[in-house]
């Protein structure tokens, strides 16, 4: 069995955004040489997420006003009790809930084994900051 | 290691729908040999969920009552951004937020390592058309 | 390849409450012998679920007020229709599909390959009874 990791860092300037990082997972199957296996790729922050979805501008700014209205932003120590710790971010705990930390991608003949608009995206709910995606890959 | 793949097709009548696919998955699990390993089971479509629950009715038109409230259908180009591409499905990309891309389940003896009422279920929320479900299993 | 698999049963007093069960997931993890794989960590109730974030106690309560406002407890047969099977336990299908059923961790140098703050919790949603939790390693 082999396997692979690698650690992507992002450091996105909005608060919240999404990128697109199916390149980069793609490049790090290629660098394990893994051909039949498993891509685990996830967020090493718990105000991020990981996830598979479109990669079509409106639908992500929808993602984005969907998220503000289940689980919107209040830095004031009123609405959420984890910002009475200092933190402003208890909402972004929230929506990474709902994106999700992680997926897990077949790898199949080396490539990542995805339908026609499968796309993986980082998800950020608390940027300016550089912070860390995970790619473990196992397999043969 | 063994690894083993199979696309399961569904084409299911209703734009939101729900069907038990745990035979389908348990059939693919035989078929890979694999006796201790994990099964990777994923929506290869972007509006549709795999997730593991109850297999009971009442709780189905729960969750889709719940899914309509927290994202409702709209195919109009004012609520979201993504339908004035010419689609109507943006709420069915939020759906699939909610229930997941996937499942990974343990294998044990060679079977799905479940608890008592676990079942796998295919979540359509853009169906009418066959979409697809991958199974991929990794192990000995 | 190496598979390891241990079951660990929570029994918590309140209905809805999160514990902290990343010391016996690591310790499922050493006794796994595995170097370099995968770790599949999930609820086996559907009730319930296993999720990463952080170990804060106000973000606790958090989530919990903003779970109880996306799916209220009712146990009338009005809201829900499961609750009409003679179950009561409808909203904690739904918080645990907002929470998640399971995660994947990746296993590096023998150890849970985690970001700073990542912590794995077991959250429970229709408790006062034993429950348990599946935790399956794969690797070398």
């Amino acid at each position: 069995m082999k396997s692979f990791r690698q650690e992507l860092t992002f450091n996105l300037p909005a608060r919240m955004e999404f990128i697109n990082i199916t390149p980069e997972v793609e490049h790090a199957v290629q660098a394990s040489g893994v051909q039949e296996g498993l891509c685990l790729v996830n967020a090493m922050h718990i105000t991020a997420s990981v996830f598979i979805n479109d990669d079509e501008s409106g639908l992500h700014a929808d993602y984005k006003k969907w998220l503000e209205g289940l689980a919107p932003f209040d830095a004031s120590p009123q609405r959420y009790a984890h910002n009475r710790t200092g933190e402003d971010n208890a909402d972004a705990h929230m929506k990474r809930q709902i994106m999700g930390r992680e997926v897990v991608v077949a790898i199949t003949a080396g490539k990542l084994d995805f339908g026609t608009w499968e796309q993986i995206f980082y998800g950020e709910f608390d940027g300016r900051r550089p912070k860390r995606v995970l790619v473990k890959v196992i397999g043969e």
